[in-house]
Order: structure tokens, then sequence, then C-alpha cells
């Protein structure tokens, strides 16, 4: 997924994943939530269409009071009879996803069936690890935070990816973590202006002058979320809006992706996939790409400084050596 | 100086030093030079001044042609009889700053004095250490390049000095050096658009296209300064650019200089020089200001970038620690 579709909130988020699986002619659609009955997904959204008005009514004056964007929308869900006890839960991270998905689906008459499966055993948000069955942001706590060896957590990942990680370690030393960056974004935004960081994605309501506030104050970048914190901004947000900074992502750029999903970027496939993927090249409407170098697409420029930021934290040779290796063409297997 | 003064070809710079020095009062102003002979400046400037159509003629055209600055200058000084021999050398690098602080003087009719030693021994560019003179190049050379203690150049410099250097290497472990730049350049041009860094400071005749076309495939500051190297542009002027890049300066601001010295900034002093500093406080024609904080002019938040990118390359609490120092009130002795 191109990176303006993937570090954006769900509705966006479901805009490109959805409409990018539709291009390639897929016919059903499954997706995990902590709700598991997709007819309560459906007939949520019947129910959302027809009080649309009141909906966004209720959220845009709750938003205009100062509350956080979960907050204010859980309460308009209320609002319109969506509490929760005889619809889907919205208040859920992942039902709120699948949500968008099944939003996308009906609002564009797509041809695909939604499917769900209930998740068990773990909460998208859970930090602990309980059993095999783990949320990524427990897998992630693990490594990152308690600095536990890929090893130790091995009965929740699949044993190929565990190989990946352990090479990609051994190889860089480094996992991708925030505080790694913190150096980084932290002299971008001491070396901007507050009307260039307002240019930023994500940098919404005078959240630059929080930023530059904030900056010469702390030294790490745990202490700085919490110096950015209020009731009205949620941690995603944040950290959203700093990915955006680390990236330089603009606000004009989203004009890229205002109309549809501009291509396919292919990353890797299976002999199957392969096989797959010609089948379907001629009905696809929009354009197949294999390789980023030599591309002209706007959204490419956007995809490549992406990728030169989440590098930029390695060393100078393996900075190269990844950076050339995710703008190539891509991997059969 | 303000950063906007001190990163600068002589011209600029000569305008905001001898124009400091006029503001604060001084009679005499001593420079060093090659040619150690003051009339030879003087009689120079007032031939430049009778052919300075000529000179502009001749240089105009052959930095067109594609020729350096330096190479242009020489031969369009030529073209009006400064060739070096019957007047003064204006090949070196003294030379030309000087005569840069006697033209400002004269244009301006300012009431200074302008002196000039002749220096001895040692060569503004000389990376060797002969004696107890050495240049500030040979000095840098000695500690950075080839890792030599302060001690091992103490003869050639302040013993005052060379505590302080001391110090500041046992606190921070650093010196600044191009390469502990070399990563936060590189993130930043590798993350910026050629539009964006158009508009930086000595980002001139599509040397955007020519830094995002070498980023990628150097790993540190030398390579990339020798990639980015033609006939046409001096290291100098390759080394002021990717400071203005560092510092995230933008051709707009040189606005903020256009006109005059905007402001005297008081850094440091001793008993003497604050008796002196009140005795001319009430005849000053711009503002003398002590301490950053709270201060508003335009070309202070300039000041205020420039010192968080030089310590941008410290540990997070030392950054906090001298970038406090730097702003704050000055430093009385």
């Amino acid at each position: 997924m191109p990176y303006l579709y993937a570090v954006q909130s769900s509705r966006l988020f479901a805009q490109g994943a959805v409409n990018t699986l539709f291009h390639l002619g897929i016919t059903d659609l499954c997706f995990g939530s902590e709700s598991g009955n997709i007819q309560d997904f459906i007939s949520s959204y019947e129910l959302l269409l027809q009080q649309q008005d009141t909906y966004n009514h209720t959220l845009k004056n709750l938003l205009k009071q100062g509350e956080s964007f979960p907050i204010a929308s859980r309460e308009a869900y209320k609002k319109v009879g969506l509490d929760g006890a005889t619809s889907i839960d919205l208040t859920k991270p992942n039902n709120i996803l699948g949500f968008s998905y099944v939003r996308e689906i009906l609002d564009k008459q797509l041809p695909i069936r939604p499917l769900t499966i209930k998740r068990i055993k773990s909460d998208y948000h859970d930090t602990h690890i309980h059993s095999s069955i783990a949320s990524a942001t427990s897998i992630r706590e693990a490594i990152i935070t308690k600095r536990r060896s890929v090893r130790e957590v091995e009965r929740t990942i699949p044993s190929a990816t565990l190989d990946q990680m352990e090479q990609y370690k051994s190889e860089t030393d480094i996992f991708h973590d925030w505080e790694n960056y913190f150096p980084l974004i932290h002299y971008r935004v001491m070396t901007m202006s507050p009307e260039e960081l307002e240019s930023i994605l994500g940098v919404d309501e005078g959240l630059e002058y929080r930023l530059k506030r904030t900056a010469p104050h702390v030294t790490n970048f745990k202490d700085w979320m919490q110096a950015m914190k209020t009731k009205r901004y949620t941690w995603t947000r944040l950290q959203r809006m700093f990915v955006h900074i680390l990236t330089n992502t603009k606000k004009r750029e989203l004009e890229l992706i205002r109309d549809h999903v501009p291509y396919i970027r292919l990353l890797g496939m299976t002999k199957a996939g392969q096989q797959y993927i010609r089948s379907r090249k001629k009905k696809l409407q929009v354009p197949l790409i294999t390789g980023i170098g030599g591309q002209v697409h706007a959204l490419l420029k956007v995809e490549e400084r992406a990728s030169a930021a989440y590098y930029s934290i390695l060393s100078p040779t393996m900075r190269q050596q990844f950076l050339h290796q995710e703008l190539e063409k891509p991997i059969i297997r």
C-alpha cells in the first residue's frame, strides 16, 4: 500500500486497501474483528447510512468542544443507536477497521463479499503475550521495549518471519524503534519554522506551535509524546504526525490519492501469484508497477522518500543496500 | 556575527563585520593579509572603482562560460590591471577578505582607518603545521582529520583556547567535523523534493538535481563533496551550501540583512568591555541584544535554528545544555 494510504486513519487506509484488492480482482475479503459477525457490520452500516446527518452533526460538535476523535465518534455512534449492545462495538480497533472495509465495499457497491473471523484470546492493543495468539502490539512491546530476543516470541509468529527478523537484526543491529528516529525528527523540528511545520500532513490546529514549544525540553521520543499529549489528540494521531514529519510529507500531497488508487505496486509474489497476475494483467484498470526506478508518478516520489526516511537510521552502507532492494524489482519465490 | 553574514562569500561577510564594528564605534580596523601593505589595498580599491564596468562585464562573461568565481574574478582583476604584480595579489584568501573590508569602509565612507599586518610563515589554506604560527586550516586538519590530541597543537593556540577545547571534548566527546553532520544532511536531502532544495540558500543553477542524483550513492561527506565538485563550484561554495541545507536557511531569508546590520548581539565581554559598552549604549543606532530568549527579530530565529543545527549531533542532554548556554545572557569575565 502506498505510504499516503498506510499512515492514515482507518477510512483512508480502508480506501487504499479495498480498492487495490478490487483492482486485483478479489471476490471475497475476510478480516479479523472483535465482533466476528459480518451481518452486524452490514446492519450497522445500513443504520449509519440512514442516520448519517445526525452522526456527522454530533461528531462535529463534539470535536469542536475539544473531544478526541475516538471519544467523539463513540458518542456519535451511540446517538444513532450504534451503542455496541444491539450492534458491533465501534470502540474496538479491529471492529473500527473492519467497519471501514465494509463501508468502502458497500459505499462503492464493489463486487466483493465481506467476511470476518472473530479474534480470540488477544486484543489488538494488548501489550502482554498470553499464548501463541498474540497482538502485534504485544509482540513489538516484547521485542523493542522489553528488549527480549526474537526467539522469545517465536510461538507467536511464523518461523519464516522469525528467520527474517533475526537475519535483519544480525545485519543491521536495529529494529525500527521510535527512539531510533528521535534525533532525526527532533533535528528537523528544531530547524523548521512553525509555518513550514504547518504544511506537514497531520500538523493541524496549532500543533506546530506545540511542537516548537516542547522540542527544546525533551531528550527522547517517549517524553516528547507525553509533552504533546492532550485530551484532544490520541497517541496514534500524534504518532502519525511524527511519521509525516520524519518523511516530510505535505498536506497538499494528499491530492495525489484524492480520486482513486493510482497504481498497484508489486513487492513480491509466488509462482502461483505470478500466474494469477499474468491472467489479470490485461483487465487491470490501473498500472501495475514492479520497480520504482525510472517511474514518474508523483506518488512514487512519496514512496521513495518514505523508504529513505525509514532506512536513514542504518549505517550508510546498510542504508544504501536496503534502499536499493526496496526500490528494485519484486521478489519471486 | 549573525549566521546569515558569517556563512557567506567575502563581500557579505565583510559587510556584516565592518558595519557591526562601525556601530560599536571603532576607529581603526586591522586585519592580517598576505600583502601587508595597506596603501596597496587602497590604491587597488581606487583602480577597481574606475574600472568597475570592465571588471563586472569580464566577471559576468566568464561565469556564464562556466568558470568558478575565483578563476573568473582573477581574470577580471587582471583585465583591469590588478594582476598582483603592481597591486595586491587578489588570489590570496586573506588579501581577498581584507580587500572586502577596505571596500566596505571606503564605499560607505565610514570613519574607520584600515590597517594590515603581514601574515608570516603560514598560508591560510596551508594544511601543515610548521611552527608556532599556523593557519586555522592546518590546526583543524591536525585535530580532526589526523585525530591528534589538542595537546599536540598547543604551541599554535592560546592556552585558554586549549583548555576550552579540551574541556569541550571531554564533555561531549566530539569536535564538529563535517562527517558528524553527514547523516543529518543526507537524511534531509533524501527526504526533500528538488523544488524544496532549490529554495535553500546556495542551491543555485540546478545544484538541487545534482544533490538528489548523488545522494543515493554516497556514504560519507568527503565522497559527497567529491561527487558534487565540478570546475564551476569551489569547495568553499559547496560547503556553504551544505551548511545552509543543514540549517534549513532559505534564499528569501537573505532579505533580513539586505539593508543594514539589524542588531548587535553580545556573546561575552570583559569588565572593561562592559564599561565601554555602557558608555556607547546611548549612541547606538541599532539594538544591542544580550540574549535570544523572548526576542522577536526574524534574524534571531535564523540564529536559533543555526545553533540548534550545530548542537544537534550531541547527545540529547548535552544538546540541551549547550543550546541553553548559547541562547542565554552573555558571559562576563
